[in-house]
């Protein structure tokens, strides 16, 4: 049996990497064979790319490439490392994907849906995970959270506005798709957000037959 | 006046940087203004992807990705350089530009011509150039030629046959567009390469009028 694609998503400071952590431990401790990926990253290329789009020093990058890199860092995740985990029926857990392109490089930066989607067929070979969990909280508050942590990488350094952008596209892909999304609010107390976390995996667990 | 985009295309071993130098002091000593550019490369960003996607060590890099890295490379080249010294009227020279990623990642790695045709409209705004210099010549000459530098990149180390596929499309490309393209006969004495580049842009220089 085909294995599960698991997706977490949000904004900076909604206590993704905790829930990731999480997740991790609650899944592997159902038995079941688990492999943890990030974007952009995930495999040598990938963690490459990481390097070159997150840089503060970089400079210009313009939206084109910078949508270009986050996929040229999928392309290679989903044929390297997701579909054939998969294929083995093992679970993916993956700290964000293609509807982080959406929410950054769409809402964020403007660049057209219909390209994003182009993309996501040819680029992700139109993957789509089987649940996606975002983590949902106001810009404010997140980036009042996330402004505890070191210095920001080039993506975090942007704007407000930025995050309102990407904010609403998030939301805006979930109400599209409610079937796969599984929203939590992220504002409330991180013992109460990992466990809407577990609660929304349980129910792929539950139906899991190896 | 706009200025004038020429490109320098061709295999392994065609004699291109000898090209691209005698080009350049012979624009430059008509006294017309010109940029050099490389691709991938050209921009800071450039140079990073270059460092990737030439890497020998890095492994296994899917075809999808490496034509979303090239295009990255390019976006951000036609925005930050190209178009800004083209609307000042300024010229200027490349080293590879679009065709070769229909060469290299259409011909070499399959990629489908409908594919870069999509991203050359949004990536590269459409850019086409007033010239494009193509050095031909048999493969097996090219790359012997180029077995006498030092250790090949990612790309160079492929086999004979990526490159047969590389030059055919070239050519293909060359054949659909000869008002753009001058193919010159590579396999000749270089003087006699430098001599016709040179005949070729000097037909741009005579219409010239800054």
């Amino acid at each position: 049996m085909k294995g599960r694609l698991i997706t977490l998503e949000g904004g900076e400071g909604a206590g993704k990497s905790t829930v990731l952590q999480t997740l991790r431990e609650h899944i592997e401790s159902s038995g079941i064979r688990l492999q943890v990926t990030r974007e952009p990253g995930g495999t040598a290329l990938g963690e490459a790319i990481r390097a070159i789009v997150l840089d503060p020093e970089l400079g210009t990058v313009c939206a084109e490439s910078e949508l270009l890199l986050m996929f040229a860092a999928r392309a290679q995740l989903v044929r390297e490392l997701i579909r054939p985990a998969l294929e083995r029926g093992e679970w993916v857990l993956a700290d964000r994907f293609t509807d982080a392109s959406f929410a950054y490089q769409g809402g964020g930066r403007g660049q057209p849906g219909a390209r994003i989607e182009d993309l996501e067929v040819w680029a992700a070979e139109g993957l789509r995970p089987d649940l996606t969990i975002l983590l949902d909280l106001p810009v404010s508050l997140g980036l009042a959270r996330a402004g505890e942590r070191g210095r920001p990488d080039r993506i975090e350094a942007e704007r407000g506005e930025f995050f309102e952008r990407v904010r609403e596209a998030y939301r805006r892909r979930a109400d599209a798709d409610p079937h796969r999304f599984r929203v939590i609010d992220a504002s409330r107390p991180l013992p109460r957000v990992t466990a809407d976390a577990i609660a929304a995996v349980d129910a792929l667990v539950a139906d899991w037959k190896p």
